[in-house]
C-alpha cells in the first residue's frame, strides 16, 4: 500500500521521544547492504515488561531475554539484529545470544542481565557473530536522540516501510512520552508471529504493574492482528520505563495510570495497524468488528476466524461482497450463534440483515469494498460480547513474496 | 496441474460400476451452459451411510439428507445440483430442498425419505426451483449405466477435471464393485469443506455397520486433505449399498469385510487426492507424513498444521526447502515435541537431522522440491504416533481464482 503520507507523520519522533533514551541503527554486515543492527539505550536504569512468542520452538534471543527479565529488576538496553533469527541454531546459537548481551553490557558498562537481546530473519543459520561484535562496539558510539529513524530501519526484514511512532501528553502538569518501533509484515498472527516491537517511556512504573499493563494492551493490539496465521519462533514486545519525566511510579486505577494506558494503547495500536497495512502484498486494511456475541472471547474468536479465512481475504481483494464466505467462516469458528440473526455491515452499509435478508443486488454491495480501508461489522444479536481485529486482504503478491523470500 | 493421462484412467467406469446403479448428468439451467443436475439411482432399495459438514451453518439439502438418513432404512436415489448451494436461503431454501426430494421420489415412484438431496455452488441465492423441477423430470428418463461421466461432470463447480473412479474385486468368488465421484477444488479442509462425494457399491451391508465404516474411512481420506482451511455449509459424503452382487450382508472383522474396507479406502483416497491435485492454482501434490509423535492424534494435528501453513505452502511452490518454516509450524501446532529431535526428509532425501544438523547447502536441498509430487516426512522421534495428510502448494493462481469467483 502507498504509505508515503502516513510515514512522514510517523517520522515525527519515535523510540527516543521519551526523555533519557538514545538509539542507533547501523549496517554491520549480516545483510548485504541494508541496516541490520539496532541498539536502544536508557540513560537511567529502567523497569521493563515483555511479551514473548508462544511457539514451542523459541529462538535463543527469546530464551536469553526471558531469563534476564526474570533475573533483573532494572534494565539498560535492547540489542537487536535483523537478517538472521538465530533460531533452530542449537548450543552455538545460545552462546551467540549470550555473547550479544555480554558485549553490549561491556560497551555500556552495565551488567549482561540488564540487556535484552532480539533477532529476526532467516531461521536455522548461525549468526555471523564476529561481525555483530564489531557492530556492537561501533553502534555504542553512535547512539543519539536523533537516530530513531535509523533504529527503526535496522529492525526491518520484508517490511516495506518504517514503523515508528510516539505520543507526548501531560500527567500532573508534566510532559510524558511514549515511543515505539516495530517490524513485521508477513506471517503476522495473534500471539506474536514474526513481529518485534520495542516501546520506551519516561514514566516510572513498577515492574509487575508494568508487566500486567503491557500484557493487557498487547491482547488488544498486537494480539488482534492477523495476516496469515503462522506464528514464529522469535517474536517479542519489550517495553522500558525509565522515570526520566519525574512522573510515577504509576499505580493502577489512578487517573494518571488511565491516561498512560490510553496513550500506550494508541501507540501500540498504531504500530499494529502499520504491520497489517504492510502485510505482504496487502492492498486493503480490514477492520473486523464483531458485536452481539455471547462473550468477548466468542467475539474475538469469530473475528479472528474471519480474518484468517483465505476465501474471505481473497474475496475482499477482488471486491466481491461474498457474504456467504463470511457466514461460512463464522460457522466453523466454533462459537455458538444463530445464523438467522446474523447481520453484515460493510463501511456503514448494511449488506445482510436478519433472516438472510439481502438488502441490495450484489453489484451494489460490491461497491462498499472499493475503498482501501474496509470496516467489516458483524452483528450476531446473541449477547453483548464485542471485539475488533485488524487484517489485510490476500493478493497474488503475497504468494510471490513468500515463495521467493530467500531467492 | 496437467491431468490428462490420469483422467483417462479414471474414466474407466465410475459411479455405475457396481451392478444395479444408473445415473445421468444434464444441464437444467442453473449455470449458463455447463451441466448442473445429477441423479444417481439404485434399481434396488439400498442401505446408506453419510458424513455431513460440521459447519454450524448447514445448507437446506444437508438438513433434508440428514433427516432422511435418520427416518429411512432403505434409499433409492441421490439428486444433486451444482451452481447454487441453497445455503443461507432460509425457509424458502428448505422448501426448495423438500421439493427436490419430492419431485425425484415422484418420477422414480418411491417415497421422498428414500431420496438424498445435495447442492453446491454460490451461497445465499434462492434456487431456480422451476428449472430444477423440469430438470428432474427430464433427467429421470436419461439415467443409464453409461452416463457415469456426465454424472461426475454435473456436480463440478470450480473443478478443472472430472473426479470419477471405481474398483472391482472378488469376494467369495463373486465380482463386487465400488464406484465413486467427487467434486471439490478450493476451500478444502478436513471435516468436509466444500466437497461432495458419492459412493456406490453392490455389496449388502447393514446400515449401522456401513455408517461406522464410512465414518472411519472418511477420517483417513476426505478428512486428511487440506487446501486452505475453510470449511463449508454444504459438504457431504453419501454412500449407497444395494446388494446386487449377491455378496453380504458384510459383518465386521470378517475377511470379506476387510477386502471391502481396503477397496473402499482406495476409492475414497483416490478421490481425495484428486481434490487436492485440483486445488485452485495447485502445481504440486504434497503428501505430509508425520512419524514418531506421542500419539496418532498428535501426528495428524502436526501434519495438518504444516499443511495449512501459507508460508510452508508458498515456500514449496517456490521450491525453497525452508525447513525453518516447517519447524515453526510444528512449534505452534500445540503438540508436545523436542525441537532437538526433529528430522525432515523430502522425497527420501534427509534435509535436517537431529540437533538441527543441516545435511546439505540450501541450494542442494531446494532440488528435492523440483518434482510435482512431494513427499514431506517429519520424524519427531518422540513416540510411535503416525499420520499422513495430503495438500497442495499455494500459488498466485489461487488468489486470482478465489478473488474473482463470481465475476
Amino acid at each position: 500500500m502507498q504509505q508515503e503520507a502516513v510515514v512522514a507523520d510517523k517520522m515525527k519522533d519515535g523510540i527516543t521521544a521519551p526523555k533519557g533514551f538514545r538509539s542507533a541503527g547501523i549496517h554491520c554486515g549480516i545483510k548485504r547492504s541494508r541496516k541490520d543492527l539496532a541498539l536502544i539505550v536508557s540513560n537511567l536504569p529502567a523497569t521493563a515488561a515483555a511479551v514473548f512468542t508462544l511457539n514451542k520452538v523459541q529462538a535463543a534471543p527469546v530464551l536469553i531475554s526471558k531469563k534476564h527479565l526474570d533475573e533483573s529488576e532494572f534494565f539498560r538496553a535492547i540489542i537487536v539484529n535483523s537478517g538472521n533469527a538465530n533460531a533452530c541454531t542449537g548450543e552455538r546459537g545460545y552462546k551467540d545470544a549470550v555473547t550479544m548481551a555480554n558485549e553490549t553490557a561491556k560497551v555500556l558498562g552495565v551488567r549482561p542481565e540488564e540487556i535484552f537481546v532480539s533477532s529476526t530473519g532467516v531461521i536455522g543459520e548461525p549468526l555471523p557473530i564476529v561481525k555483530i561484535i564489531n557492530g556492537i562496539h561501533q553502534i555504542a558510539k553512535q547512539v543519539d536522540k536523533s537516530e530513531y529513524i535509523s533504529t527503526a530501519e535496522a529492525i526491518m526484514t520484508t517490511d516495506t516501510f518504517v514503523k515508528s511512532t510516539s505520543s507526548t501528553f501531560i500527567i500532573d502538569g508534566k510532559e510524558v512520552s511514549i515511543g515505539g518501533i516495530a517490524k513485521g509484515s508477513g506471517m503476522i498472527h495473534p500471539n506474536m508471529a514474526t513481529m518485534l516491537a520495542f516501546v520506551t517511556t519516561d514514566v516510572a512504573i513498577e515492574k509487575n504493574i508494568f508487566q500486567n499493563l503491557l500484557k493487557n494492551v498487547c491482547d488488544r493490539t498486537f494480539n488482534r492482528i492477523v495476516v496469515d496465521g503462522d506464528t514464529s519462533t522469535n517474536d517479542m514486545v519489550i517495553a522500558l520505563a525509565n522515570g526520566a519525566s519525574g512522573i510515577g511510579p504509576l499505580l493502577p486505577a489512578t487517573e494518571s495510570y488511565k491516561i498512560f494506558e490510553e496513550n500506550l494503547y494508541q501507540v501500540m495500536k498504531k504500530l499494529s495497524i502499520d504491520i497489517v497495512v504492510d502485510g505482504e502484498g496487502a492492498t486493503k486494511l480490514i477492520e473486523i468488528t464483531v458485536e452481539g456475541a455471547l462473550s468477548d472471547e466468542d467475539a474475538t474468536k469469530t473475528a479472528k476466524t474471519i480474518a484468517l479465512s483465505p476465501l474471505v481475504k481473497t474475496a475482499i481483494h477482488g471486491e466481491d461482497a461474498n457474504w456467504g464466505r463470511i457466514i461460512a467462516a463464522v460457522g466453523y469458528s466454533g462459537i455458538d450463534f444463530d445464523p438467522d440473526k446474523f447481520e453484515i455491515i460493510i463501511n456503514d452499509v448494511p449488506i445482510l440483515k436478519q433472516n438472510y435478508f439481502v438488502t441490495m443486488p450484489i453489484a451494489e454491495a460490491n461497491k462498499t469494498l472499493k475503498p482501501r480501508n474496509i470496516n467489516l461489522m458483524i452483528k450476531l444479536n446473541m449477547g453483548s460480547g464485542t471485539s475488533t481485529v485488524w487484517t489485510c486482504d490476500f493478493s497474488e503478491e503475497y504468494v510471490k513474496i513468500n515463495g521467493s523470500y530467500r531467492t
